[in-house]
């Protein structure tokens, strides 16, 4: 019998004044890759938690959540895209979303960090173990390299990291991260960028927004609700080189999936008068 | 010039699990009635927060976003309603947005602590000074003493209080929180009743659900996002005692509100698979 009584806490904060607190039954894994501070921990209220350079990335609970709300809202509109890249996506997450619909031939995920890659196939398997699937190619590189050097182009592109577009990475590639992007795009192909939390990062939030919309003139943004990120709430990009389909494409297995269906998709785009000025957008 | 460096932090834990974190500018007020601990903070990411018994109760960032969200998704389809009932609200944010409908002639706000009305009216004007509105009868008193006792019916009745719910309320009443209010609403009047964080308090938000459903036919609910709520995410249950209108009549004053406007209406009442699990509704 042990008289053990673990008094250890897990702050992930937002800026300098505010954050989320989550009581820890254990640390997992802690360790260092090239890039950045990887550590797993087992929490009472989320179960596993990934942290990447100490903040909140993944966790057991929203997970699917999270790769559910960006995947589907744009995959459901694609029509028939066969080829998808994924930009960051190391877990698996996304990638096994993506491979739900059945056209889909082909889904490049480029991680610039190997040890995430790794660290996600031994403790979050449900979503790394889509990796091993022959229809994924995984890549590890720059995503900003990645490219910039590739010559194909692709019916849908997934940001599945919040720092792709920050100034320095622009840059250091001498083109913008939205015209690479656009550049990579086939004509009628899909962008989904998260754009960060509105309330913790409008000024963030609001640079993307400008920026894409200087390259995509068909584009819109919607909310998606995942407990272990700031605020709760998250908005994303959708951002398209023409126009298309908005309504989803019903799918025999959408009655699968753990948060998204196709009756939640006009309410995700529909945004409160809060987060349009914290976005910059018209206030409706 | 002082050296001072004020390392002061604001834990509102939910459950003993997780929470928010909150630095602080300093403590503005801090006092106990004789129901609670009261205390008001200057914060750096909600600027003035009211704490009741060490949970945060109003914010000034998101005061607006709660107050109409309570009250327009209910207001907006209630046709001409006359006579509305709110039950706690002693800071008056909801009865404010309850006034902007013309045809409300009177609003009963029924609050058990004076001194959360006296703190509110000092730190929180834009939210009490509403209660000073001639068409506004504010009662000190327990909400459910007061349905027991009240000659009145209403159109509306809106508890914006989470712990009306709780059990021990109801043995000591006698009649059940779903009982008496029910006895207090005019045929097709309708109830709003805060359920909870679905992530969070599951538990509590599927007993309400159910002990509201025995005794409403009909009765939907909703998610409102509130940053400084737990999970950043609130459910709501309305309820009608028979059927009635649920396209919210537009208001030309709705352009003046801070959140909502009648095209978020039909989003909020559409739920993620997930929060159906955490409601115990089924899974659509």
């Amino acid at each position: 019998m042990s008289n053990e009584n673990l008094n250890l806490w897990l702050e992930d904060l937002y800026g300098d004044s505010a954050g989320l607190k989550l009581k820890l039954r254990e640390c997992l894994f802690s360790g260092t890759s090239p890039f950045q501070r990887i550590a797993v921990y087992d929490s009472h209220a989320f179960g596993k938690v990934l942290t990447l350079g100490g903040s909140i990335a993944l966790t057991d609970f929203d997970e699917a959540l999270y790769s559910e709300c960006l995947v589907h809202p744009t995959l459901s509109v694609a029509g028939n895209a066969e080829r998808v890249l994924i930009l960051g996506g190391g877990d698996g997450g996304v990638a096994r979303e993506v491979l739900r619909y059945p056209g889909v031939k082909r889904v490049t995920v480029v991680e610039i960090d190997r040890q995430v890659v790794e660290v996600c196939g031994r403790f979050f398997p449900t979503a790394a173990s889509c990796l091993n699937d022959p229809r994924v190619e995984l890549v590890i590189d720059d995503a900003h390299r990645y490219l910039r050097d590739c010559p194909h182009q692709f019916d849908v592109i997934i940001v599945d990291a919040c720092e792709l577009t920050n100034a320095a990475s622009d840059v250091f590639h001498t083109l913008s991260f939205a015209d690479s992007v656009f550049r990579r795009l086939k004509d009628g192909g899909l962008l989904v960028a998260p754009l960060g939390c509105p309330t913790f990062s409008g000024d963030e939030c609001r640079t993307t927004v400008r920026k894409l919309g200087e390259r995509f003139p068909d584009n819109a943004v919607y909310l998606m609700t995942i407990p272990s990120f700031p605020g709760g709430q998250w908005a994303v990009a959708r951002c398209r080189n023409g126009a298309g389909e908005t309504t989803p494409t019903a799918q025999p297995w959408h009655k699968d999936l753990r948060c998204w269906h196709p009756g939640l998709q006009a309410g995700m785009f529909a945004l409160p008068r809060n987060v349009q000025v914290q976005l910059g957008l018209p206030r409706g």
